[in-house]
């Protein structure tokens, strides 16, 4: 009886990652191109289908034994047509990926939400394992998220449930790149620190973000800003500490809304560390209600860098 | 082969709604009664069995043809074991609501929110026939809420959810009963429109407010405010926008994190008619992502007062 493969693509606008796991979820062979935006879709199709067979011969596995393909890919998705409807960035607008790919490769694909892969991943291989109820959410240029309720990654009604990083959580807030005001994204994400930073910064302040961005105001990003706090910085601090505040604001409204048993959270704000965390953990205990907020336990992402091509896994053993 | 029966029962601080139908839901007979609530929790549920043993007599159907008794409660409760852990409007701690009923009555009893109830009655008899995702919220005195997702109640992981009341949408905003600032019930239940009215005279304004409550602060809720805001009383008509257009961002959030096919909004609030709904469609067209908010309908209730007792009905279906 000839062993099932599954093959896993986590397609980013700066890397194509892509790994081959045995039908338990084992990665037997992996490998990460950088993609070639600039050359178009049919180009970076075409990428994924030379990483796939390259894989494949590397291994010794025939593409008989494949079971799926899976690709989580940023949305918005038609998930059950797999077309990718629009993403920034890979400047794609309604690119058939899955049919494409499986001309090429006569293999199926499925496709779903870069999110909704690594919160599938987190769920099975990482900080979730044994969780009913988790919410994911990764903090990094934008905010995503990705839902597991009852054992199961939902969907919502048209593949668009999990926006965590739009929710409002201040009405009158900064503008958000979606067009509303206020949302998560626009005051917690890694481009929102960096915004506020260039505020200060334009506003005469912010002397040792300044520095520590060589005095260029747009080399000035998160990790600049973080790394300030870390050194003293007291208007640095003040910043990671509100951006901090409001994730934890927008993680008590999913404890109060569904009563997660887990909430992970990853992405690179995350990697600012303790600063990020309290922030957090302040707000939830003061605003999130008692019996939820206990139930729920709030961790860090285990799966770091890698949670995007394991949860393709994930989803690919579904 | 006899008849199989069902008993669904709204406990209320000021009533007992009891109802007694066949195994698809059809009402054959149902009674409303005062809570005796100052003679406490033994006595109350006293009247609960003898008001079941009535309907039973009424109808002539033997105890033995009821299948179940689902009894629809505020919380929180302790679903599994039956227990609600508190009721402010009962003034209950921990009564164990279903071993008592079930020990005089010896009929399987369950129990769940009101709110969930509500939520699900709506979807199983009323606004939300035939959807898959919907979103219940119901807008009185507080700002309770209900999930149904893939066609199911979803409870979160510790009977908690669905209290999208409790969401926070401003950060710095009044003062909650549940000890948060901001929650959506802050601002736009009944008690916070009666409460910002009371405020408005409080600083020497809203007379057409005060006149309509007889001269007495103490008279102002949010059915005056309504009707002084009818017959064009600009202040009034400001406090029932600011409190919709709150409404409109915690639909926005639901819709964005949750993508359900349909939104229904309940309760006395929502009986002020076309200003509240005025604020929530501005809300969510500026502020739901298109394809979500183009997914979801948001609708009105369609069971009214008789929500709670068709809801206990369609627990006890499950």
């Amino acid at each position: 009886m000839p062993v099932d493969y599954l093959i896993g693509v986590d397609l980013g606008g700066t890397k194509i990652h892509t790994a081959l796991a045995t039908g338990n979820g084992d990665i037997v062979a992996e490998t990460r191109i950088p993609t070639k935006t600039a050359r178009g879709s049919a180009f970076v199709i075409g990428q994924i289908a030379a990483t796939v067979r390259q894989l494949l011969k590397q291994v010794g596995v025939s593409p008989a034994s494949i079971k799926v393909i899976a690709l989580g890919s940023p949305g918005p998705l038609d998930i059950s047509r797999g077309v990718i409807q629009f993403s920034p960035n890979l400047h794609w607008h309604d690119v058939p990926v899955k049919l494409l790919l499986e001309e090429q490769l006569s293999i199926k694909v499925i496709i779903d939400n870069d999110a909704n892969a690594a919160a599938l991943g987190e769920y099975m291989f990482g900080a979730g394992k044994g969780t009913k109820n988790m919410v994911y959410i990764t903090v990094s240029t934008g905010v995503g998220g990705g839902l597991i309720l009852g054992g199961q990654l939902y969907h919502g009604s048209s593949d668009g449930a999990g926006e965590i990083g739009h929710t409002i959580v201040l009405p009158d807030g900064p503008l958000c790149n979606c067009g509303a005001r206020g949302c998560l994204e626009a005051l917690s994400s890694g481009t929102a620190i960096a915004r506020e930073a260039r505020c200060l910064v334009n506003r005469g302040g912010g002397k040792n973000i300044l520095n520590r961005a060589g005095g260029d105001p747009g080399e000035i990003n998160s990790v600049v800003v973080a790394a300030a706090a870390a050194e003293g910085d007291p208007e640095a601090a003040l910043i990671i500490d509100q951006a901090s505040r409001y994730l934890g604001i927008g993680v008590a409204n999913v404890i109060n809304l569904l009563n997660p048993d887990m909430v992970v959270l990853g992405g690179g704000v995350m990697e600012i560390g303790e600063p990020v965390w309290r922030g957090i953990r302040q707000e939830v205990q003061s605003r999130a209600f008692q019996p939820s907020r206990e139930r729920a336990q709030i961790v860090p992402a285990a799966l770091g860098q890698r949670s995007g091509v394991i949860g393709a896994i994930a989803l690919a053993m579904q």
